[in-house]
């Protein structure tokens, strides 16, 4: 006899192999599609996006919710989030949807023009257009509530804009204290120079995602203008991007989309093809990219195999020891980008974000006076006037796409990252030596055990914790940032 | 105000968009990925087809069509083929169809290690899985009549088993005559020597392609096991394979997919997404393949243009003179294999497969007597005992898959070609000079404009007898092989 569980179950399994579907054809538009097939595959995403969108809201997902008796914490935890999926979709007029994924698809084409021709007023008008809707669905998921925070569960289930603003807070004087210190220490480090071809440089980062034991059985590295990572289960691939004078962008794209890749591919499989079976927040899956990337690509052990392997392959580039090298790694420098930033300066990116969106979001702030906003906020932060509105309110596509309480979840993965660095090194007293030698293996097991394999079963901040086994905040993160850039700094 | 016709045609392009993105996840599968997906994989595939089968028998389409008023012969025909196919779903249980897609997702990749290891065995329970699944189909479909021309007619509606066994049995004799005389010849061409570099194979294969005028924005060539080509409207994309030792294994595979990519790219824009959209059958989807493949691109004139090239790219490799390069182009020579075979015993291995796989259907042969039954067919009609499972039965992918009723199209397809090479060759008398250029594109216009634009417009017998001005028979095929291969083994 099947319960109304096992029918839903059944139902869900379908619908997520369906989102994998869905997902695959995002990466081959962004890897494989011909150009000329765009507008064709326009329709086939918009038809696939509507049997997706009719199964979220089928009124028997209501109707087995409503029966259906979990019979362990695993069940459990797929009821939750079948039921804060279902709610969402139910919550938000159909009509309010359609428009969105109309407004956003073609906001995201005015603001890549409006940035190609620094073009602020020509991006306002749809800028306005997305906030509104996006406000008017706040206030249908809100219902009553902090209309900024129930966007920001969409991508942070639990969190809410007063702890991340408090968080925030907490982490900014000491932020802005290092950075004035580092930027004004004596020795700067040196940049990489010459040319790096760019076969040589794939090759290395295929060897990079070997190192961080990422399963090629099961994924696959390709090229593309932004890297991203995509699918969950058995079937994770990566993405990365190869800039013949910059290296370190192929390398360390790669590494981050390793992190996104190996928490998917290291959930329990007994949870593929269920809400289990994918990265439970935003901020959880930044916290294994930004681990990955930072707390162990960017090290002094690994960098130093880096060092070798990179003399290896490309001969002479300007650095001649591996400390010059771990430092030029994590080279310091004043800019305007946030995907472009270093640890220390990139939270404090997010935090104009999370700011400048909250008050467009709650109406204190006017898209007409968005780009001075921006502007002063930055001179104030970063003590450099914005030259061009692509360094500046441009230069993201988030907020075009609707993507707003999106942002703070890079800083949450940073801040659970350097909690789970701490814990990581207290279990792995030798994670160093190996390391050092090209193998961060060990990492990627600690972190398998002790988090990636849970998928959804836990709360996201849960899920933290009980890596850590401690309650996280942003402690660890601000004490190794002070650690590591003091040492290369001389500070 | 909208007409069932209009309503009908709006729902059926969202289909035709979910059609395409389930042939782009076949794409993906035989060329980029991971291998540890495939199970995964085979449940996205099985829920992609519940959602074609469930939009396919809906209904709704039921009462469209019977209200459905045409406006004009194109209106027709389009709900000629949704009528076919709707009729054709509804036959076949929701379950059944799951389950075959299941299934065959399977029992590719179990093919696929078979073939490798030679294992036989290994295949078998799986293939007696797909025939029974097949049977159970075909009787659906049937409804008392014949089970193999009921599969027969998903592949080229209109074609009976009886018509193709009588053509056959007129071809044989011919066929048989012209192999002996050709293998019995005492001048013999010679082959290629040498080794000839993948990546300059692969260069090669994109430039014979855009000779015979592909759009490259509208498609892509990648590497594949089994060359095929795959999409419709404006992503048709095609694949290729290479042996270092046989570049013309690569290079004729890229040209056959090249016709089968032209007709779909070929079709008139107006037709996308919908059922007149796609080539109308897999025997006229072939005559594209064939006529490119062979009647042009071995042809004297065109051989002509390659040998020029492949000395210019590959150096010495045996072969001094156009002449002699056109004869090893088309060289007659035993092989076990289908796909590698020459223009005289292609259709000899049709034939074959043609007898045993209506006996598996009809279930007057076993899968356990299959080997057994090819060798022995093999040896009687090649005169070349089997020597390996992966020379015999396991060569082919199409069973594994389900294609039971598909074979005979091939020869259709060389019969259709032969027709349209003989009226093509009186519309444009000057196409050697552009061929010897290597110039394909004025026979790929003339086909566009005789046959290709008008996709699924009229029904696949009557789409090849418009586009030559006859009615079409394997005479002009039969006529043309005796004369070409007359000449070059001076018989």
């Amino acid at each position: 006899m099947t319960t109304a569980y096992d029918e839903l179950m059944a139902f869900q399994r379908e619908t997520e192999a369906l989102g994998q579907v869905a997902g695959r054809l995002g990466w081959d538009q962004e890897t494989m599609m011909p150009r000329g097939a765009a507008e064709q595959r326009s329709e086939e995403m918009s038809a696939m996006e509507g049997v997706l969108h009719a199964r979220r809201t089928d009124p028997r997902v209501g109707e087995w919710l409503a029966k259906a008796e979990p019979a362990d914490a695993v069940a459990a935890a797929q009821l939750r989030h079948i039921r804060r999926s279902y709610e969402r979709s139910v919550k938000v007029p159909a009509r309010l949807a359609q428009e969105l994924a109309r407004v956003t698809s073609v906001a995201q084409g005015v603001w890549a023009q409006a940035r190609a021709k620094e073009d602020v007023p020509g991006f306002l008008p749809i800028l306005q257009d997305v906030i509104r809707l996006r406000q008017e669905e706040a206030a249908c998921l809100a219902a009553g509530g902090d209309a900024y925070d129930a966007l920001l569960n969409d991508y942070e289930p639990g969190a809410t804009a007063a702890g991340i603003g408090a968080m925030f807070d907490r982490m900014r004087p000491r932020l802005v204290a290092l950075r004035a210190k580092v930027l004004g220490a004596a020795k700067q480090p040196a940049a990489l120079q010459g040319s790096f071809g760019a076969d040589a440089q794939m090759r290395m980062a295929r060897d990079l995602a070997t190192a961080f034991g990422y399963d090629w059985e099961r994924g696959r590295l390709d090229l593309a203008v932004h890297p991203f990572s995509s699918g969950s289960g058995d079937d994770a691939r990566i993405t990365t991007r190869v800039a013949e004078a910059d290296p370190f962008n192929c390398f360390y794209s790669t590494i981050h989309e390793v992190g996104h890749a190996c928490y998917e591919l290291g959930i329990d499989s007994d949870y593929r093809l269920t809400p289990l079976g994918a990265g439970v927040s935003m901020g959880v899956h930044e916290s294994q990219s930004r681990i990955y990337e930072n707390q162990l690509g960017r090290s002094r052990a690994f960098t130093g195999w880096m060092f070798t392997q990179m003399r290896e392959r490309f001969g002479e580039f300007g650095i001649t020891s591996a400390d010059e090298f771990y430092a030029s790694v994590n080279r310091v420098s004043p800019g305007y980008i946030r995907t472009e930033s270093d640890e220390v300066q990139y939270n404090l990116h997010i935090m104009m974000r999370f700011d400048l969106e909250r008050d467009l979001i709650g109406g204190s702030l006017s898209v007409k006076d968005l780009e001075d906003a921006w502007n002063a906020r930055f001179l104030a932060d970063f003590g450099v006037a914005v030259d061009r509105p692509s360094h500046g309110m441009l230069q993201d596509v988030h907020w075009s796409v609707g993507l707003f309480g999106y942002f703070p979840t890079y800083s949450l993965g940073n801040v659970y990252a350097g909690c789970l660095h701490r814990a990581l090194r207290a279990d792995v007293p030798d994670l160093d030596a190996a390391l050092a030698k090209g193998d961060a293996t060990p990492a990627t097991g600690w972190l398998r055990e002790r988090l990636q394999r849970h998928g959804g079963l836990r709360e996201p901040k849960d899920t933290i914790a009980e890596a850590c086994g401690f309650e996280p905040d942003e402690g660890p993160l601000l004490d190794y940032l002070e650690a590591k850039f003091g040492a290369i700094y001389q500070l």
